[in-house]
């Protein structure tokens, strides 16, 4: 194909003809499809059914002889604790194992920052005047809903291929102590699969910021999830951190979610020592303890970081190729057409699709027209609002392959549509 | 036994000598046992076993086909939600089933009070200067926790046999509009087994506040929990609340921890739709959704409220015994001397024991000493501080019952040591 940009005002004219004949055609199709969330299709939950049939479940007492059918263990059984301390690179003591979800677990750092502040914060933050955090776009919506529920000023930082521009991020928490925190997830981050190199992971670590109560969510949602045979490797924070003597600014998050079942995994909070204890003396206060059967159920399923790593390794095998068919079809339909550019993850949930400026809406306005839904437009930025409006998350990991086809078939038609009428209207006003 | 008031100065030494040689044998044995908190025992986490062995797990979808291991069904899964609502005397509408534990659901309303408030506020209860809130005593130690945590200055209402003093409750929340609302355990109360009148609920639905935002949180934790086959009845708020139009007041709590298990059970809020659909709106941010496999695992266990009351029977039969068997030693140890009083309580988990004035925290060290863990004095009243010094909680549910004879045995000793102590005192201070 001709890129689009090259075309005469006729030829465009023609495709603009063409593409809008087809798409009335898949509009009667009457489509009800779904790619709008980063959630596991049903062979990826069947894999984890023998979690829930385990015989080992005769033996309801932790490994320090403890009943977890009971209250107690407020911060999690120990094998859990060490599990998930070998899966995020930290100590069991530096450690909590939650509830079943990781959103929640930061959602209740928030309102703890909000009402009581850190040990090191001069006040409560809802007594700090206006706080701000800073949200590497794109980035995850339900992060950025958190910030504006409570009140708090979003900063876009741009991404770029090693993270955040880290130049930006250390010359803005240098110099407003207003700014207690940024959004990160370091590995396959979401949309874009970008893993964070070293010099970043390193950055972080030491970069000076005028808030004392400065809180890094590193939300590491997809450590565990490769979707090739040549993983990406993320530096450990916590262990450079520790060399910087920064390790309470670490606040990591992470989940099963994506490994065993979305709606009944468990989660997991692990920081600095001194902090781990801060936040379970006010959970304390939360809670008697999360549930354990849960937690003893994945220990014993899941095993040990090397078997977890196996078991990723099935789960790949079933939404790699879904991930594959989707790319191999937008180089086929966009690839020579430069209107677009996409993502190539080598984890993670998602594709991050950029179309030209001005179109994002249009196009994920015009799959809903057609029956297929995806993440809307705008959501992968602070506020909904996507300057360029250009952003659109693609999440291939739910629909069945033949759907997912059907699907990504109807966006590359919309998307070239699209474009076709944006450079007609560019022309125009030229 | 000679009343010891009624004793002479020479008869009440002999007695304290005795008492006294008698507790130094006590504390030879090297004693471990706790009597401090209400948790069930083994035998009542077995009767919930076969829960966890379920056939029909093979089919993980709930009643409307959505798959349970994955994400989604904020509120709940349907039929958890008719289940629950059988059992609070609400609509399935009027229902959010939870995560596994209902003192973090009233915890997460209070900090969406604190940071959010309600549809009806004024203000955020954080902006509102000092809230107040109303605390029947002796009450529930973590309600007070939360409301101290939070700031929230605790106001003592005596509890009387139907329940928080209504005269003083009226007049009170009528006053103040800081009175944001009242911490309740109507049925079988935490820790008298007070069981409301129909006229208190009555008052709880008519009465005025002067706070457009006051909440009842009606911490139902015990309806099902009786101990007798004559149970207590409870008047349903909700339906006398929506007579008055006043159901957005009532906050209802429960909770399965003391039906199937007390480390992973599952939590139920219920209120007017209204409230349903505020909280759900904020909560749309924390989390997306809870523990399915868990609900629908509850649901297909407890199938309906006669099946799950024929369940709370089975639990009844094992732990009813304990308080039967603490109860007669009571009666027999301390019955004729009048020093004591304490609660028959027709259900929930506790025996109320008032001593004499000032008597309490020694008689729970004294315990402590000899290896006998009760839960600490003065912490059923809201900063730990019992004005008189003389509620203790027992907790008889946990122990085997040997070993609750034998730490009952040990604590009728010590309130008689305390007691007769005092009453020299007493006699030396006249």
């Amino acid at each position: 194909m001709v890129p689009y940009r090259s075309m005469t005002q006729e030829q465009l004219l023609a495709e603009r003809d063409a593409l809008q004949k087809e798409y009335v055609e898949w509009k009667k199709m009457g489509l009800k499809l779904d790619m709008s969330r980063g959630k596991p299709c049903r062979e990826q939950l069947e894999l984890s059914m023998p979690m829930l049939y385990m015989d080992s479940l005769n033996d309801m007492l932790d490994e320090k002889g403890i009943d977890v059918r009971n209250y107690g263990q407020l911060a999690g059984i120990p094998e859990a604790r060490e599990l998930f301390a070998d899966m995020l690179g930290v100590l069991p003591k530096e450690v909590i194992v939650g509830g079943n979800s990781s959103l929640n677990m930061m959602y209740d750092m928030f309102t703890r920052a909000m009402l009581f502040g850190f040990p090191e914060s001069p006040c409560p933050w809802k007594d700090c005047g206006t706080i701000k955090f800073l949200c590497p776009v794109p980035g995850y919506d339900r992060h950025f809903a958190i910030c504006q529920q409570m009140g708090i000023e979003m900063i876009n930082v741009p991404m770029t291929p090693t993270g955040p521009d880290m130049d930006q991020v250390e010359k803005l928490v240098a110099a407003d102590p207003q700014i207690k925190g940024i959004w990160c997830v370091p590995k396959y981050s979401n949309p874009q699969g970008i893993t964070y190199s070293d010099e970043t992971v390193r950055r972080f670590a030491r970069m000076k910021t005028a808030a004392p109560d400065f809180k890094i969510f590193w939300d590491n949602a997809y450590c565990m999830h490769h979707l090739t045979d040549h993983p990406d490797q993320l530096l450990n924070l916590m262990e450079e951190s520790k060399r910087c003597k920064t390790e309470d600014r670490v606040l990591m998050f992470a989940s099963t979610s994506k490994i065993t079942f979305a709606g009944a995994g468990i989660a997991v909070f692990a920081s600095s020592e001194k902090m781990v204890e801060y936040v379970k003396q006010l959970m304390n206060i939360q809670i008697i303890s999360y549930d354990k059967v849960a937690q003893l159920r994945h220990v014993r399923f899941l095993k040990d970081i090397n078997h977890m790593t196996a078991h990723m390794k099935q789960q790949s095998s079933v939404i790699a190729p879904k991930f594959r068919a989707v790319l191999d079809l937008f180089e086929e339909e966009l690839g020579s057409l430069g209107i677009a550019e996409w993502t190539k993850p080598n984890g993670g949930y998602f594709i991050s699709f950029d179309a030209m400026n001005g179109c994002a809406k249009r196009i994920v306005g015009r799959c809903m027209e057609a029956g297929v839904i995806l993440t809307p437009a705008g959501a992968t930025y602070p506020y909904g609002l996507d300057p360029e409006d250009r952003n659109i998350r693609i999440a291939p990991t739910y629909p069945p392959i033949d759907e997912l086809l059907q699907a990504a078939k109807l966006f590359c038609l919309c998307v070239k549509l699209t474009s076709v009428e944006k450079l007609l209207e560019q022309a125009a006003e030229a």
